[in-house]
């Protein structure tokens, strides 16, 4: 591998995040923009990536009784105004379908035709569509629960965009439940929370907080919404997935009723939850470098990358057999359920080689050449470790430990992820002390600077806005481990049960 | 299981096949007309085939060296001008995008705001903005071929719509390849040609014709288009998958150049080709009997029903736990390289259960009573034959041979299937003869008569289109392995340098 001392994605971190970010994803070749508004191209290495996610936690839903099905991709307007706060929620960023064919205009150039006498909107979130499914199939007490599952693209039109985080398509997974009772319910609702907790903190390395959203922060509709929070490199905020409790407002809205056991009339009592693409951004700002991306081995695209060594064309034969020989054995492995994914990279291109799979992020980067061979071993790098700090491991070794090396940056990664979170983490009970927290004073950096602040808040959206208003700073969640800690609120010094998680957010 | 003599489908097949097909979608709960004009709901039993499907063809994708991607679902309107015939094609069934905000009208209800400069197109296959991609990843030989997959939705604005078969959303998967040379491109479109005979054949037990089209019957833009078509029970053709070779005409009309070993530079040649949740259309139609649908073991939803008999309450628990047992027992063999689908029906509504799950189409039905657990067998029934045969079988032989025993319901839907294909399909030389062979006779059934014609065909499109005229049928494909056999034009007499085959199609 090339010596290189300065890092190999400029700007570095420090330099300028938000251009960093841009930079890792074209170094990493995992999206690009798209010529269409707000849409990205997901890339192969990065479509892998989002297809574990996808399979790991599709088998996660799978256990706990929810089933697939798919629902249509447009939603007529007069849905979409069933519920109030909803169509209030989406109505300023969807996407409107009003014709739908195409006709020579007067000049030659195609332009819509066949106008829609209802217009259709692009599912920006299906809970309209898919009510008006449940309301047809829920009858009696036994036809719940019910626990569908949709694996879907849906389009809100956001003015600012920002790939993976906030792009107009993306792609998710859109849960829809429905019980007979409010405490059956709710369950789901921190079931699934539970489960994306799982799937982030287990299978991304990243650690999170659980908590319920204010009102403020609610999805439109819901009656609560519950979230996992995590702390990105430039301690912002992102909120990784949610999982909503809709009461029987849906229900309502969607005529979902049922017969009780005790043959009266009863509304359903629905949830809903959703996690997606976004995810990604997370693992990029969690675990990138100032080298790239670290992918977590459990979720990578791929886990090994062999690079056969080859000076001299005689040579070849004999290192491609023992290359292609030792990619066979790897990839019989079976690891967090499937198999070890390998690269074999054959490309003569000098040092740039491995910088490519160090911006790839892939975990384990192994060298083969002639004197490897010889010794019957491989040149293994960890991602996780400085990029020069490689090992000689006997090749039967290397294969038989291959899994637990695996697990050992998995673990090193949530270990490290969860050190930085803590250290920016911390209680602050003095408004000032507050406010300096979310201000970079001269000796802190413009951009990476505060954390999250465990501060008591009084509940009043009045205090919340405030200090959105003055700080740009959101009231992440009301953690649910929080203990009982009574206080005075940091905004207006009124009674406060505990406290709550500020930060500035993506 | 309750006696029943009629048949559990109402119409028949022979009473009236179109309504007897949209019966059986209904009684299977495959799927269910949604509220969205064209569109439909794929409910979990439909889902679950389908994502077995995409299971068994995306891992034959990423054998033959594929991997998926994912591209916007919005088309600039000029991207799809940029190949003719193509946007020829595709402009008079398009949904367009318009406007991408919703404001209070003048009387208050919500209407669409926010106009777009430039339309846009919602997706109905993706050649165009793909090729925008493939223009910016392709500079030399070196980045070819590239092969990509995509699992999307698309949207084609059909007037006249049947669930599966033609819808204006459906599923799907397109691939996508650039490659240097011609003879390179024209292999590829044959492989994934013979990937989806594979899928349709050995999976779907549906036997096909592998061939190419006519002019006529092409994909927009394509310079030859190869496809497989199979045989429903009425005798009419489906299409069930489509592989294009498209020359340099679509590298043309989206820029894809590159620089060659030579130093030159030149339009790459590409290929597309896309198999869809019409197939499902196809499983029905193929397989399915006045009871229901037949699902082929090896991609059903599940592939064994449990049903414990429970008279007297105190025999609940022994019965449950023999049933438990057996479940885990069926659910730890692989087959088809996935864990036996197992389901459990413990509802007590008599007969209608069994019924319930002969039209859902499971392989298997397994009754496990009292007696049975006394004599530690179980009772079981295949979907493959009559309702009645069932058959005692010892619960350790059972479970040894479950995956035998299904293999063997697959090897038999597909042997019946051909011997249906192979009545049905004839050479056909005489002009009266063809024209009688597509015209129901006063003994024949009105809509399930005539198949497959291989009938000579002189070449020119105004015989092909003379008899789509007078029959409504037309050139399906024209057979890969035809042998040499020169003869006179069925429609015009004209030499003709072998026979291609004709139907009715759905």
């Amino acid at each position: 591998m090339a010596k290189q001392d300065k890092a190999a994605i400029t700007p570095t971190r420090s330099d300028d995040y938000p251009e960093w970010y841009q930079q890792v994803i074209k170094a990493s070749d995992l999206a690009e923009r798209s010529p269409v508004r707000g849409c990205m191209v997901i890339k192969p290495w990065g479509y892998a990536l989002w297809e574990n996610i996808v399979r790991v936690l599709d088998d996660m839903f799978k256990d706990t009784g929810v089933r697939n099905a798919y629902f249509p991709l447009f939603i007529p307007l007069s849905f979409l105004e069933r519920e109030a706060e909803h169509v209030e929620g989406f109505a300023k960023e969807c996407a409107v379908v009003s014709h739908h064919r195409l006709e020579k205009g007067p000049d030659g150039g195609l332009i819509p035709a066949g106008r829609l006498t209802e217009p259709l909107i692009v599912r920006p979130t299906s809970e309209t569509i898919i009510g008006d499914s449940f309301s047809k199939w829920i009858s009696s007490y036994r036809d719940l629960p019910l626990l569908i599952n949709q694996w879907a693209n849906v389009v809100r039109w956001e003015m600012r965009t920002r790939m993976f985080l906030r792009t107009s398509e993306f792609l998710w997974q859109e849960g829809h439940t429905a019980h007979a009772t409010e405490q059956e319910a709710i369950g789901r609702t921190e079931l699934m929370l539970d489960v994306y907790r799982r799937l982030v903190e287990d299978h991304l390395a990243i650690p999170v907080i659980k908590g319920k959203k204010s009102a403020a922060e609610r999805f439109p509709g819901a009656v609560d919404t519950m979230t996992i929070e995590a702390m990105m490199q430039d301690r912002k905020a992102l909120q990784a997935g949610t999982s909503h409790f809709l009461g029987q407002n849906f229900a309502r809205a969607s005529d979902i009723r049922f017969q009780t056991a005790e043959e009266s009339e009863a509304y359903a009592w629905t949830t809903s939850w959703g996690l997606s693409t976004r995810v990604i951004g997370g693992v990029i700002m969690t675990h990138g470098d100032d080298d790239g991306i670290i992918l977590p081995p459990r979720v990578a695209s791929a886990q090994v990358v062999l690079m056969p060594i080859v000076r001299k064309d005689k040579d070849r034969p004999r290192v491609m057999d023992y290359v292609d020989r030792l990619a066979d054995a790897l990839s019989s492995k079976m690891y967090n359920n499937r198999a070890v994914g390998v690269e074999v990279d054959t490309r003569d291109i000098g040092g740039a080689r491995g910088w490519d799979w160090i911006k790839k992020g892939i975990p384990l980067r192994v060298e083969i050449g002639p004197r490897d061979i010889a010794g019957d071993s491989v040149f293994v790098a960890r991602r996780d470790k400085p990029h020069r700090d490689r090992q000689s491991i006997p090749r039967t070794r290397f294969i038989d430990t291959v899994t637990d090396l695996l697990e050992e940056i998995q673990g090193n990664l949530l270990e490290r992820a969860r050190t930085y979170r803590d250290e920016h983490l911390q209680d602050v009970d003095d408004n000032v002390a507050f406010y300096d927290f979310f201000t970079p004073s001269d000796n802190e950096h413009p951009e990476i600077h505060g954390g999250f602040a465990r501060a008591h808040w009084c509940g009043s959206p009045a205090c919340e806005e405030k200090i959105k208003d003055d700080l740009g700073v959101t009231l992440r969640c009301i953690p649910l481990d929080r203990p009982d800690d009574k206080g005075p609120c940091i905004c207006c010094d009124g009674n406060s049960q505990g406290r709550v998680i500020f930060a500035k957010a993506y």
